[in-house]
């Protein structure tokens, strides 16, 4: 736990500089590729790379199961979380087809699903048999909260050693909007109803139902979420747990990070609440039609690749953006100057 | 000319309702894949697929002077306009380092640059050296507009010989914001400082100089704009000529349509005036920077497909969409289904 607060080096201003100065020169008005001049810049800071490159993708699906599930917060069964899993390793999700698409690495991680499952390219790292309902008792405990934030680390520890460009993290959890949403709530001076969403489609009234519970939990724990790894304990879940270790340790080490939406974001509030340097590390994929995940945005000062109205989670939105980001890097490594172009500047 | 008003089918309403359909049985909940879903739907409807594909992207760039340019209207001198051709040419510009990556067909057109150009690559159908200044007499000739025209739908037949899948348009010309703006204004309700824009990097100052000729030039012709292409003869550009009936022309032809920025979207707008069917078989790639795209993509009730702060023009923002269509029909087409992946839906 002590590792989450070692020091982050900040991307490298010598570097920045260079691609910054780059761009001016190439055959375009200066500043006319907008948010992709900004993307190739900052890549290249933390690459220490003039010509910056994703080459090697890595995604990591943390899945774990959420007590919460019991409340009925869920237009889906709790039996989902274990079924998508058979999913992703059949390779019919959504992430699937993109991460083929990307030819990225792609693996899944089961920091505590509610039963066992032994399946291929399955990563076993569990906290427990799913976190226990937050609104009667703790999610869970300190050294299940270790175990989960262990996962998140040994991930990004992969990633290294593939040698990744980027990391993705992503989470399969029925329930993990109300954990979230649960989270922000507790870090931010936001009320329950505001950051509260449908998740994977509830309705209005269902909606109401399950802020009310999220106030309660917030009620019943009250003084005890004092820090953000207490709230993380009391009312988070182990994939989101997971992937706000993922998120520091990549920073710590280098590594540049591709945030999915709103859980994700949240995770990624968490983390820049622990360890704050860790932020300048992170890309933001997309906006997601979550409710709350404008006002975790916003406090994050993110401005995200996409806004394709999408909500699916399991670092979709990620995915989705990766090839904007190659295209930010060609277009930063391949166009012409104009000195090179022989074009006249003014 | 009669050609542009000749009819056009509407995409398949059969294939889009069984691409609905499907949606609804692949493996996320209802909706959460957003826009992605209805760009997948429209491409299965245009193509007649259940398959809906990207593969063969055409991309023809128009180039074209402007007399308009004498008036100091834009940042850039019009050199630039022949030197950003050599440039296409070379393959050093964004368009083509995005077309490389996109494995994209691509193609210049000088549809009238001031000087002829002999350059390999470059098709040559030239409605003549540059437009007229349009601030002191007609922008072109009645003849001169159907060169141009007929240069847009010889590249729609270009796209179609080489079996294109989608068919997108771009433009190169100093000063053809301005061209653009004057139309814009000439058929919308607006007014021309609302849709008058910093073009290639214009300071406010200059803005407000380039809105005042573009005021003066529509007293002018005053009477004479009474259709869609008595506008584009009196303050048109060739190149918006050669977009304008490249898109109708596509539509006709059953060829889906990927527009571009600000100048693109002002073709879009008069092809949708001149033949309103072929609406339907265009998508937007992006939301341009320049000021008056947004009154012109909410007169089309256009939604583009990304918004990355890019005001470049020749091409680039619609040709980074295409990994999103892409993406799209490759979820749509590769997902599982929850029956094949034995999810329990509630």
């Amino acid at each position: 736990m002590k590792a989450l607060f070692a020091q982050i080096a900040a991307p490298d201003a010598v570097f920045a500089q260079r691609a910054l100065a780059r761009q001016t020169q190439l055959t375009k008005p200066p500043g006319s590729l907008g948010l992709l001049e900004q993307l190739a810049v900052r890549l290249a800071a933390m690459q220490r790379r003039d010509d910056p490159s994703l080459e090697n993708i890595h995604i990591s699906i943390f899945a774990a199961d959420h007590g919460i599930a019991d409340e009925g917060v869920s237009a889906f069964p709790q039996a989902v979380t274990i079924e998508m899993v058979k999913n992703f390793v059949a390779g019919g999700a959504a992430v699937n087809v993109l991460a083929r698409q990307a030819q990225a690495y792609f693996e899944v991680v089961d920091v505590g699903l509610r039963q066992t499952v032994d399946l291929p390219g399955v990563v076993t790292q569990r906290a427990g048999c799913g976190t226990e309902n937050f609104k009667i008792k703790p999610a869970m405990t300190a050294e299940q909260l270790v175990t989960a934030l262990n996962a998140g680390q040994a991930a990004v520890g992969r990633a290294l050693a593939n040698q990744a460009d980027v990391f993705i993290g992503g989470e399969m959890g029925i329930a993990n909007t109300t954990s979230a949403s649960a989270i922000a709530a507790a870090l931010l001076d936001v009320s329950v109803r505001d950051i509260t969403g449908a998740g994977t489609g509830l309705s209005p009234e269902q909606i109401g139902i399950k802020a009310v519970i999220i106030e309660q939990a917030l009620q019943l724990h009250g003084a005890a979420l004092n820090t953000p790894l207490a709230i993380l304990q009391h009312v988070g879940g182990f994939e989101i747990a997971a992937l706000t270790a993922a998120y520091i340790h990549a920073a710590q080490r280098g590594l540049p990070v591709l945030v999915d939406g709103f859980i994700c974001s949240v995770a990624a509030l968490l983390a820049v609440r622990v360890n704050p340097d860790c932020g300048a590390w992170f890309f933001y994929g997309h906006r997601s039609e979550e409710k709350g995940h404008k006002i975790v945005l916003d406090a994050l000062a993110a401005e995200p690749i996409l806004d394709l109205k999408m909500r699916l989670g399991e670092a979709s939105g990620a995915v989705m953006a990766v090839p904007i980001l190659q295209m930010a890097c060609r277009l930063h490594n391949e166009m012409a100057t104009f000195s090179q172009a022989n074009i006249t500047t003014g």
